[in-house]
């Protein structure tokens, strides 16, 4: 059990809703959520097609671990073929929406087709419709939500939607859930968008039985007894993920101004203790408290707020609502958040950071995507690529709080160079002639960690089915120890594998620097059917591997999209660790091919496939 | 080179001192400073002597990298039998004195015999004295050093010396360097005070060559850019070892009251916050700073002040002394000491706790014994087992910051029931008919890592080759994320090997959390003769190991004594991560026989020696 054994498939064009039982073997073969939302994908949708065709589909999938005691099994995936990427997508959410979606009684939503006009979902365990979206079409998720509930009467339903961005079409639109939470990456709120699916509003009320419930406590109550008093879960309690800022920082692999810089003079205006100084305003710091997904005894989560005197909260808004809401305290900096729009921009304004992290939230981006797209844009300009008319005027140089803002308003909507914006940094720098200037890998922006000091981190960027990630492998400890490719290849392997599996499961990937993977292999093993250990974890997670990677190399990837931007493998690093160093993967990349077994051109041998049953 | 090529000898019963040329061969086998100096040590001192008696030899050992620009390469060990253990002894230092020997040009001391009188010894480069000590006999190490510097009209002289406590024969004596630092375990303090020697001054000028310097300049450097920006450096910086505290309890393994319970209720008064506390009576925190040892970018040391409207400043001193030599700012609390003087006797009383550290480095005793022991004697006490007629009236119950001050002050100079508490924790509790209160291991003192949640931990105290240690090995990480037995046995013996290797460089162990291992083989390998590789790191550790070991044969340690105190086998923890746990290495300790290539009687097998060429 732990599985629902049910799969939700909705076809949006025929408004057919239908439930079918889980493939057990494919379960068994390939977990849950990431693993076996991607085997439904593999199976079912061409890797040739265009993502936001009516023949791409958009799987929303748990884990055996979801909606069960199991700390921090709370996660659902959303998986497709990324608009952003054309690559197989698997985006990871937290909050309450796939705890809830598990105990409505569905381990996978499959949602195919188009529908005419704008719809949303109502899933009342096995009561399902489709209705119309009309009135919620053109609002925010931050609208949506509470609109939702009052119309289907259900305080406690749990929605995830999409904002403005993934109804214009952003390619790095993202599916917002529970307000601040969301399936983030690779634009699968553009591919839910072009399906004209506005939401998914979910009331569970069934229970998840797994197979051997004595065990499965006495293995969450081993697991808790090491969660509880690590040191670093009281880190990320105490400081969130947003403490990392003056480690990067320090280390000399802090991405700054589109990747000029590995360093940024201004961290202390934005890093983790800027958020605990006082206003002068209101005596209040940014930071309000913490907050924790289902099941979460982490709450790695913050919750902030904007300075009721900024004028960010006070002046006339562009989108013609009420920036009142912008007073409200809501989803806070993680570290991603503050790298892209901080360091990524040159900007140190803390108030504009926030205020466009609220924005993502709002109107659904993926922030990492947004603000490495807004530095691209940035740098386009002050090397005149972009020029003053193109923007409107707005002065796009690097460090300008207003500019960021702006850009980050006229991106959501769609307007303006906002417009170019949201094509992602790969198609805007091409758009304007200077290709080598996107910070992106397989289209997909960089995250916070310069991989000309954190060598493995390069690998992992290049190697990334989902285009680049920092969560798809964990060289990082290795890579703060040691600025040098060796042994990084068979690192990044391993946690890739690893990673897989964890993705798979039910539970947060922060975990893994929690406690050990053996623990999760005992509450799987007590959870589910069939023998689960650590090696089973890894087998499991490299078959997911290459089953995204036969999807990709379909869909047209070849070895030469395992790559890093030219920037990074040219342009010496200054400062840090790596001063002086430039990324070089090619050894790493023979190395791990060869881990793999994979053949040189980076495809997976007949000997591969057959021993992992592909 | 980095080798000097240069052996010091003294024998102070013949008053010969002479030089000889370092075994070369045996600095290719064994490194230096512990592996080299226990090599000596097994050639020239039977297993089986009194390591009181004059057939005991005390050698201070540098490594290779002492006193070279290698990031921490500023330790040297003492290496002898003994006097707590009766086991091979290598307590390792930092401060300055290690490397002021190398640069006298010596890479090893050898101090033979015994002298009729009180002396010390002034080595200023190839100028070597044995000098009549008598006016020092009877004063501390924070009168000793001055003194010496003033008569020797040498203000730039390093000093080693014994206080009162090993003088008076407390078996846990220690060597105490720098004023604060010391050659801290298994009784150094008192085989040298067996041998009349009172301290040892050292003058170095001479440079030391390593053998490519620009490949050496190199390695350095690549260090320092990964060590530089570490996180773990940086929290080493700010918050010192001290910073283990609050870990330790949360998790269940802070051993308090003498083992009877895992976790402090009053560490918020002496943790690492605590220390940073405003005090009502100045305003100032007992923390002032942080020093560092030789060559050392980490200052993990601390500096401390006692409250100056405190007794323990202010009183009459029992030591007929100054009691404003306490009121000065000296080395601050460690997490060892802490939690020794700590919980370990329940004391909530941090003046309490500084004053009882200061008293160990003013009269050279090991904290974490002297506190173990104390702890001990606390046990037998309310017991029962110590009357308080014995006590001298003296209420020595858990938790009375009083008694544990009067205590160690009575152990520094033998008097009273300090006499008893100086023997240490086993030889205590085998006097007064409880053998099982005492927390030991070979007869050393438990650090502050309780084994029925640490259980890696658990095998490292059983196996360790000087008694109870938790430098020996590193399992802590793994431990902390596992309450498991699993895997740890290749942990120990893997980290074991490692931390022989760090131990016989000259550099410090702490850099292992801090840079790879790699770091230390590129250095080694550009200042060192021969080819130096992480492989024959392993090789090296390894080999030091198994000498240990066999010189521990020798002198009778048999399987049974790798084993923990039954309280801790029988008692199960009550709180935290391992709750309902006992330590249980039977398990542990047959598969760790195994991998070291032992017999299950714990001897190392031919095949085993030989391939180390033991």
């Amino acid at each position: 059990m732990a599985w629902q054994n049910n799969v939700l498939r909705i076809n949006l064009t025929s408004g057919v809703c239908s439930s079918e039982a889980l493939n057990r073997d494919w379960a068994q073969a390939y977990l849950g959520q990431r693993g076996l939302g991607s085997k439904y994908l593999s199976e079912e949708v061409d890797p040739r097609v265009d993502p936001l065709s009516p023949e791409n589909k958009l799987i929303i999938a748990t884990g055996p671990l979801t909606a069960t005691t199991a700390p921090t099994g709370g996660r659902s995936s959303a998986v497709t073929k990324g608009a952003l990427t054309g690559a197989i997508a698997a985006s990871n959410t937290g909050g309450m929406f796939g705890a809830e979606l598990k105990m409505a009684g569905y381990d996978l939503l499959i949602i195919e087709g188009r529908a005419e006009q704008p719809v949303y979902l109502w899933i009342r365990d096995d009561k399902v419709q489709i209705r119309p979206a009309d009135k919620l079409w053109g609002r925010s998720v931050w609208e949506t939500e509470p609109w939702l509930r009052r119309e289907l009467q259900e305080p406690q339903a749990k929605i995830a939607s999409i904002g403005r961005a993934g109804e214009v079409g952003v390619k790095f639109a993202c599916i917002v859930n529970d307000m601040d939470r969301a399936f983030g990456r690779s634009g699968v709120g553009a591919v839910m968008g072009s399906k004209h699916l506005k939401a998914i509003a979910v009331r569970g009320t069934r229970g998840v039985v797994v197979d051997d419930p004595r065990a499965f406590r006495a293995a969450v109550a081993s697991t808790m007894a090491v969660l509880q008093p690590s040191p670093v879960r009281r880190r990320f309690t105490s400081r969130g993920t947003h403490n990392m800022m003056d480690v990067t920082n320090q280390f000399g692999s802090l991405p700054t101004r589109n990747c000029r810089d590995v360093q940024f003079e201004g961290v202390e205006s934005i890093n983790a203790d800027a958020v605990r100084i006082p206003r002068r305003s209101d005596g209040k710091p940014s930071l309000q408290g913490n907050k924790a997904c289902f099941a979460c005894p982490i709450g790695c989560g913050r919750v902030a707020t904007i300075d009721p005197a900024s004028s960010l909260v006070n002046g006339e808004d562009p989108q013609g609502g009420d920036r009142g809401r912008y007073k409200l305290p809501s989803g806070g900096l993680e570290y991603e958040t503050a790298f892209a729009f901080g360091p990524m921009c040159g900007v140190d304004d803390l108030d504009a950071i926030n205020y466009v992290n609220f924005l993502c939230n709002e109107q659904g981006m993926d922030p990492i995507s947004l603000g490495v797209s807004i530095a691209a844009a940035m740098e386009l300009f002050e090397e005149g690529a972009i020029t003053p008319a193109q923007t409107g005027g707005l002065d796009l140089r690097f460090g300008n709080a207003g500019a960021l803002t702006r850009a980050a308003e006229l991106s959501a909507c769609g307007e303006g160079i906002g417009a170019d914006i949201g094509l992602g940094a790969a198609r805007l720098c091409a758009k304007y002639g200077r290709p080598e200037l996107s910070m992106t890998v397989k289209g997909q922006e960089f995250p916070g960690y310069d991989p000309r000091a954190l060598k493995g981190m390069g690998l992992a960027y290049a190697t990334s089915n989902r285009g680049c990630c920092h969560m798809r492998a964990r060289p990082l400890l290795h890579d703060f120890a040691n600025v040098t490719t060796a042994g990084k290849a068979e690192l990044v392997k391993t946690t890739q594998d690893l990673a897989g599996a964890i993705d798979s499961s039910g539970i947060c990937m922060f975990t893994n620097v929690m406690f050990s993977p053996e623990h999760l292999a005992q509450m799987l093993d007590a959870a589910c059917e069939g023998h689960w250990d650590l090696e089973r974890m890894h087998e499991v997670g490299e078959r997911i591997w290459n089953l995204e990677r036969q999807f990709n190399l379909a869909a047209g990837f070849t070895r030469a999209d395992d790559c890093l931007p030219v920037r990074t493998t040219t342009e010496p690093a200054v400062g840090g660790a790596g001063d002086g160093e430039v990324a070089d993967i090619t050894q790493m990349l023979t190395e791990y091919y060869s881990l793999r077994g994979w053949s040189q051109d980076g495809v997976p041998l007949a000997a591969t496939l057959q021993r992992l049953g592909l």
